[in-house]
């Protein structure tokens, strides 16, 4: 049977701050692999939408999202309520202050100054973990690169895509004249395990 | 605790037909919004690994693939048995002439004249179940938009996208010079519920 | 001493139906190779802005250029005494009923069923001169490149291009993040001379 | 009479160092107008392809251009005599040494810390001239960017195209799969006239 569909819950979510887009949320799902009882730590929450459409997919496993803005986190947890989203929690709380429990197998980034904390990241996952950084800016990317890679993190991969809509028709068929050139870049690595240096690609 | 990588079951896949890529794969997560539960049809097995992908996500929902061709879909059941993916079936039939049990929540369709299948996917689909289509040829894509809208499918929409990679480094950062322009297109629509003529968006 | 620059002349004409980006019109200089010279046939005129770029350039060259449109056709008339455009000519005519007098090296068509258009330009053209097709839909590139292919020109090459535009600042450098995603295809090709055969690349 | 063409041209200069394509040099057409009369100043010459382009198009302008590797400008040079092209002048000389005579309607700089450059070029242009200047690298964009604005030069644009050509038949029809994806971002900037503070977009 269908069950709820995360589309439906992005609605709701959308009047909040900006979105990460559906197109980028799946190249997540794409570049690490995501799957069903991962553990994931999310910051920041911003409008939620992506610890949701997390939480959806790592059913058992669990998403932890930290959001300092008190209006934007209050605003998931109540949508996380509406929605019986039990496997997601939204902590208020400044993520560079706060000390998770546990260990993750996925961190996903979607906040200012990223590279300040992904020492912390590298640090709460596990082995072949990943982190997944989404920077609007090129100089975020670079600053994001830098750390990733002189903590040893490997097979840093960093994209960008753009997605085009087409109108099809019996005799009309072409590309939706104007749309989205650009969301954001999407920066990739993987925490090594024990055979670190036999890893890199 | 991290489980199996599905990008891991991807190197594996690929000694077999061309593979539908992660990247396409991942849009039809973004344009769907496939979850945990949902039970899946998809046609042609091919190199099996579009059904792991989406096995790996619906769990304990469901994926019955089916592939005409032998060699094929011998190749899938052993990586199947390989890496014990209990929710993926994979039988070897022309899924034009089977006769699929129950019903579903998504119908991933790669396969050529899939124009063809998607009158009796129709009928296989809950209210509110998708159909999503990868067409490699322009001409396919509008056989298949032709047979949706002809069947009442609503809000039907034809992407493909674009992704760059981006070699980044200190002082010599830019995108990957050369790489795939193409794939596919993805054409995606929902069954209506009884709400039908409301939906369409 | 610095000449009337056409980007200033684009200004004024875009006031008229919708013009062929600059972007486009550079892809015909690129794929064409259009120079100094060169005799123009173009049709139909629209807002004229594609005829005045290619007079610009093939002066002393002439562009002839065929609108059946009276308002329009009067448009550009104006616009080309106002700029003092000498080697252009706007002819108020449906061109394919006009009997144009001479050869031309490149025949630029920007019209509905510019397929009807292309055998009749395959004998005003001289050897090795390009014809040069802008279609918004697919499936005018089909019946152009159909056509094309049966009368024997060579090289026929479709091609689209995307122009991001980037801010750049000090601290904030990204891709703008909405603008053009489509204008139309271009189909170029060239009329075989005596050495026919060879010269298919 | 159909003139040389310049693709011919290009086909003989691609022995030499890495060219500039087509596509990016119709670029620095689309976006400064450059026309009939035009003089040009052209660093580094490399293949000299871009010069030669400009050349064709510029005629009676002239265009000069500058390069420190003896090789590299002793291979254009016997391009230049084996096709004729009596408006371009190459000079065997590193440019930031040079005292090119009189002023230019448009700057075309191709060369590595084309930044140092700039300022010399912003005192050899005419009012209203271009520079355009071709990164590979988005630092480069960067410090060209810098330097454009403070001195005070108008209308900075920043872009990059993505060409992508498609295979047509009657039932196939598909953008070829892989193929270019960058090539370099090119900069295009205007030295303001004497009302300068009005100009700006």
């Amino acid at each position: 049977m269908l069950k709820t569909n995360m589309l439906d819950v992005l609605k709701k979510a959308r009047r909040m701050p900006q979105v990460i887009l559906p197109k980028d949320a799946a190249m997540i799902v794409a570049y690490t692999g995501v799957s069903p009882g991962w553990n994931v730590i999310d910051a920041g929450t911003g409008s939620g939408w992506l610890a949701m459409f997390l939480a959806n997919i790592v059913k058992p496993g669990k998403v932890v999202s930290y959001e300092r803005n008190e209006i934007f986190a209050k605003n998931v947890v109540k949508i996380i309520k509406d929605f019986n989203i039990d496997n997601l929690k939204v902590i208020n709380k400044d993520v560079l202050r706060a000390k998770p429990r546990g260990r993750f197998d996925l961190a996903t980034l979607d906040l200012k100054n990223a590279e300040n904390l992904v020492p912390k990241i590298f640090k709460l996952l596990n082995d072949n973990g990943y982190v997944a950084v989404y920077s609007p800016h090129i100089e975020q990317v670079k600053r994001v690169r830098k750390v990733i890679e002189k903590l040893g993190f490997v097979g840093p991969v960093t994209i960008e895509n753009i997605v085009r809509e087409w109108k099809v028709t019996d005799d009309f068929t072409h590309p939706v004249p104007s749309g989205v050139l650009h969301t954001g870049f999407l920066t990739v690595a993987k925490k090594a395990g024990i055979a670190k240096s036999g890893l890199r690609r």
